[in-house]
């Protein structure tokens, strides 16, 4: 979430005059926690596929959208949206189907043991939910996250969100870790190692390993060294480990769940972001013991999570990730568009390492190979680029030095050749 | 939020098969901190207007849903969700028209100091939000609430929500103080200035004083006695006024706001619930000077909060209200159902209080009006008594004693017969 395209509000010189009105009646009714992408930002009307379109008709390629996950309004997905909408949309205290056929769909996905779900609408409220109920069952406070995490808009979870930067105040009781960093050669255990002997140290009892499985906001890390040794240690300690599976989950990284590949199974799982293609639609999996023993002391109710609209919706998206064969495209075209990186490195010396998975890939730039050091100036260069060749991307890392590949599922290879042209002649 | 009529599992005899199916599969699927209405459960399959409709085609008067606010599955907002979702949704970090124009349509309806509005997804994220930016902007950490207050699920809320019940755990630096009780006489300025001493006391610099427009929790309080009083001291020792109007927002009361009966400009308002009639849109106006402040060194982003689609909703929940004068029916319609009340509290001396506003009313059960000890068991009779005449209402309130009555705001005068009827025969 490292913002190193933020829109500097004095920078509209560029836009068309409809445009910079927007931007001022922005600035005017929200403020300056809003912010903009890119220097010349960009105001669409209109998507489809993995394409958006701005006002004057010009397309751009969405290479960084996981919440449109499935495609910009998919016609399924929006179908069911409006057919449930029209019929009934109310909470959870009455009785319907929809709500547990979704919640079925979805365990299904998931480890046997994850037997039970609760739905939330957004990604944060999961994983602040997520740590309610490990304080709970382990009657610790201490959380474990990366280095430069990103959990949520909480305040619980903004106070163990480092990505959000030097004005983020820590939360009590969190130890912030190395992330596991396979470039650099970081193994997540040595931290979470240390943590857990100053935890002791101080008298906290440890609640959760709180990790997003693919490590996005640390710079994309799915091989994730030395996260399976760290999850025992927790657990030793007597803490859960929640995966945050916000970003990753549904099909992104080739497999539906992160920890598909990792072979882990957590206690909890949290998800969100691409589960409704846009729907505010999120939730939590957790163990049936440990779910089971909150709800004896605690009811949770959510207004609109579980809605029959909200569980159409995510039916829909599941439906559409299974009929178009959405996690074997990510795989393949991910596979593709790794290749075309690594053909990418070998011929500009900035590029200091290639990695991901699935749709979900990172081109690390650095200011010399053997020191490693971070060059944002480049990846900066190169969002702006890309921006202004009409291909849209990010960039993340602590050092904002890592180009954030993240297309819609149903991203082609006719779009990777674009996305990999394009990038070619940026640098 | 009280729920004494929380379904209790094994009472499912009274039910169709295919229903009692319907409540194993919850229970083995969603365990036990989902939470169902009445002794037995209701499966409901369809809503339009103010009515719901169960599988079999009964129909039920719907006197309880405050965010199907305009009615349910009101075509005109359907048709704004479906519209827009099939042409654009994406986040807040690209230039989009209706964002601004939902941003400005919202703050016209507010006095005038309250000059930012930030989008959320749900009002428990503008209230923690709201509190973030008011630990930030007064530098303290003092949070008073009132006994039985409700102000969302997230960590930090939930130990602000008494009304969650014993097992709730009180958060860091909550007072908990004495609603104002227009039927007992108790100011909310005597338990605010109490709290002040105990905060300097404590060394504790106060931040906010929480607290829903209409203490709906608390027992449905809208003189709310004290509460200017209670501001003043707060704003005197360096806190702010929040006004949660997530539940009296958005015309229930029978004007747009609660606190456009009460004379005052807080510091912050949020609102939820009724603002997307079921989609889930919620968020927070606040003033210029602070919300600027708070920007300055943190940005806001909320994956889903502000889409165009939550905006064409939105938007068009506004236009609704406007055009079919909903502010004025609920005026209207609440004081006849008003007067109503108080004609059936003439008959039965159980009814200690009738009180409310527009279309948030209260009917207080007490066993003797001379102690006026509070009478949960006719409460719950009540409550279970309407649901046998298929009339859906709930109760209110720390002794579980007050009838919330909350119908959709096109309630009609004949609507209220049915529940005038219904109440007397249940008494």
């Amino acid at each position: 979430m490292t913002m190193i395209n933020a829109h500097d509000p004095t920078r509209t010189d560029q836009l068309p005059p409809a445009d910079r009105a927007l931007v001022e009646r922005r600035a005017a009714l929200l403020g300056p926690a809003y912010r903009l992408f890119y220097d010349t930002p960009l105001h669409v009307v209109r998507g489809e596929g993995c394409w958006l379109y701005d006002a004057q008709g010009n397309r751009y390629l969405d290479a960084y959208n996981n919440v449109a996950s499935v495609g910009h309004c998919h016609p399924r997905v929006t179908a069911a949206m409006a057919g449930q909408a029209a019929i009934l949309n109310t909470h959870t205290r009455y009785l319907h189907e929809l709500l547990l056929d979704y919640a079925q769909r979805l365990l299904d996905t998931l480890p046997d043991d994850l037997g039970r779900m609760v739905f939330t609408c957004t990604g944060s409220e999961a994983n602040d939910l997520a740590l309610r109920i490990a304080k709970s069952e382990s009657g610790g406070t201490g959380v474990i996250v990366t280095a430069n995490a990103y959990h949520g808009t909480t305040e619980l979870l903004a106070g163990m969100s480092p990505s959000l930067g030097p004005a983020m105040r820590k939360g009590q009781d969190v130890w912030m870790v190395a992330a596991p960093d396979s470039y650099r050669g970081t193994s997540l255990a040595d931290g979470v190692a240390a943590a857990l002997v100053q935890m002791r140290a101080r008298n906290v009892q440890p609640a959760a390993l709180l990790a997003d499985t693919i490590f996005a906001s640390d710079g994309i890390f799915p091989t994730a060294p030395g996260l399976a040794e760290a999850v025992a240690m927790v657990r030793d300690a007597g803490g859960l480990y929640i995966a945050d599976e916000v970003q990753p989950g549904f099909g992104r990284t080739g497999k539906m769940w992160g920890i598909d590949h990792l072979g882990l199974t957590p206690d909890i799982v949290t998800m969100g972001k691409p589960m409704g293609n846009g729907y505010p639609v999120a939730g939590l999996a957790g163990r049936r013991d440990i779910l089971d023993r909150f709800g004896q002391n605690m009811r949770y109710f959510n207004t609109f999570g579980g809605s029959p609209v909200a569980a159409a919706v995510g039916l829909a998206v599941l439906d559409v990730i299974r009929d178009q064969n959405l996690c074997q495209n990510a795989a393949a075209v991910g596979e593709y568009l790794l290749e075309g990186l690594t053909s990418l490195q070998s011929r500009h010396s900035v590029i200091g390492d290639v990695r991901g998975q699935g749709l979900y890939l990172a081109l690390e730039f650095v200011t010399d190979g053997a020191t490693k050091a971070p060059d944002s100036a480049t990846a900066l260069g190169v969002v702006n680029g890309l921006r202004d060749r009409r291909v849209l991307i990010s960039a993340t890392g602590p050092g904002a030095n890592v180009l954030k590949i993240r297309p819609p599922l149903v991203f082609s290879y006719a779009e990777a050749d674009i996305l990999l042209r394009c990038l070619d002649e940026c640098l």
